[in-house]
């Protein structure tokens, strides 16, 4: 198994905090050794760092820590391998280009049969169910779309690949294509959202406080998705399963 | 312009003495100061670093001074803007998969015409005359072959492809698909082939020498390409114009 972050907010967001919490469970706090990786979206462009080190202990992580990124979109993964070596081309979050957008894709879970699935034009590059499933998705949503589809109708045709991936097995996972942050969960995904009056909050996973009414504006709207909750003073609420979910701007859709 | 920089070698390599001379000329000793990226092969996976600061001044590019990644292939670029916007989106090297490949492509140059050339499958996310080039030739390679082709094949029509590009302006360009570091130029590439016996190298930008002699065994094999000859007391060739030059396993082909 594997553990997913995800952010979207409605202005550039500094994501350290919440990164400090998964990294940590990347072989400290928690088993996901087997590498780590986190893409984020600045305007139409992506960054993404990706390491087959335990996130605990790479300083790659470290200089993320340690470093703001401002994003409108960041989707994070630590894994736990169980289908596929551990190496970088299996670390997540996956990325493929399709209608000039930077597609991402991070997964948590199992799928039974995925690789019978067959390709066309997306093809992984390691050899992770996840990877499978997400080039397989992206097939249908080009062979349903010449070009970039409105975000109601994308909303729309993502929640039924989604929904037909999830009979396969376990199927929790982030995804972007720079517009909408999308999670999908069939067993455990939860959220929250940061919004004014801003109040403090403390990592469970190590010994970290921020006071967010000192790094915002009232006007911030920031939504975090997690496979578990990263703070102990915040209400998190269990995602719908069985539901896409598609964050834009800040709010749930 | 931009300047490039590539290394490919027969075992896994540390870039981090070529890649201090190239950061600096990203807004220290040269003026390329609008954004700097690198990619690694490490295997079938790959790991870019990008970022729109000055490479001189880089949070990022510091920890990849320091930090150790051995590759067999890198590919990297700073960038000093003419068409496209200072921005994460048009930041080389880009990156596409093909056939289960990841490919890398670094261009210096300007194209005349060539946002004529129509796109069917890869489409650019940022808007620079490069990222257009790359999309052009993996759709005219995709078209030709429907799987990954011999390396013989593929240097062929890569050849051809580069040629046809090279008559719109300068295509001073490094690319690979993970096993072959391919070079092509119309302007200018020097190159250079370090084996043993090995010796010591000072770069031509900062005050920074290195005893290869203690760092490689006698059957490593490294070739590096640079827009400019990087260090002072090697012998740097000019690579013939015109010519795809392939490199595979440190040695050109």
């Amino acid at each position: 198994m594997c553990e997913l972050l995800g952010m979207t907010a409605n202005v550039p967001t500094d994501i350290r905090f919440s990164f400090a919490a998964l990294a940590q469970r990347g072989g400290g706090t928690g088993p996901h050794r087997d590498g780590w990786g986190i893409a984020f979206y600045e305007g139409r462009g992506t960054r993404a760092f990706h390491d087959p080190q335990p996130s605990a202990h790479s300083e790659i992580a470290r200089l993320l820590r340690d470093y703001p990124l401002k994003s409108e979109i960041v989707i994070a993964h630590v894994r736990r391998a169980n289908r596929g070596r551990v190496g970088l081309e299996n670390t997540h979050p996956f990325t493929r280009e399709l209608w000039g957008r930077a597609w991402t894709f991070a997964h948590n879970g199992q799928l039974k049969g995925i690789k019978k699935r067959r390709l066309k034009l997306f093809h992984p590059i390691g050899t992770t169910d996840s990877e499978h499933a997400f080039c397989w998705l992206l097939d249908q949503l080009r062979a349903s779309f010449a070009t970039l589809p409105s975000p109601a109708a994308l909303d729309r045709a993502l929640g039924q690949l989604c929904r037909d991936l999830g009979t396969l097995g376990i199927f929790n996972v982030l995804m972007s294509e720079g517009r909408t942050l999308y999670a999908f969960c069939n067993k455990q995904l939860y959220y929250l959202v940061r919004q004014a009056p801003f109040g403090v909050a403390t990592l469970v996973d190590e010994d970290l406080r921020v006071d967010f009414s000192t790094v915002t504006s009232p006007g911030d709207r920031v939504v975090v998705v997690a496979s578990n909750p990263l703070t102990r003073d915040e209400i998190w609420s269990e995602l719908p399963l069985q539901t896409l979910t598609a964050i834009r701007n800040g709010t749930v859709v």
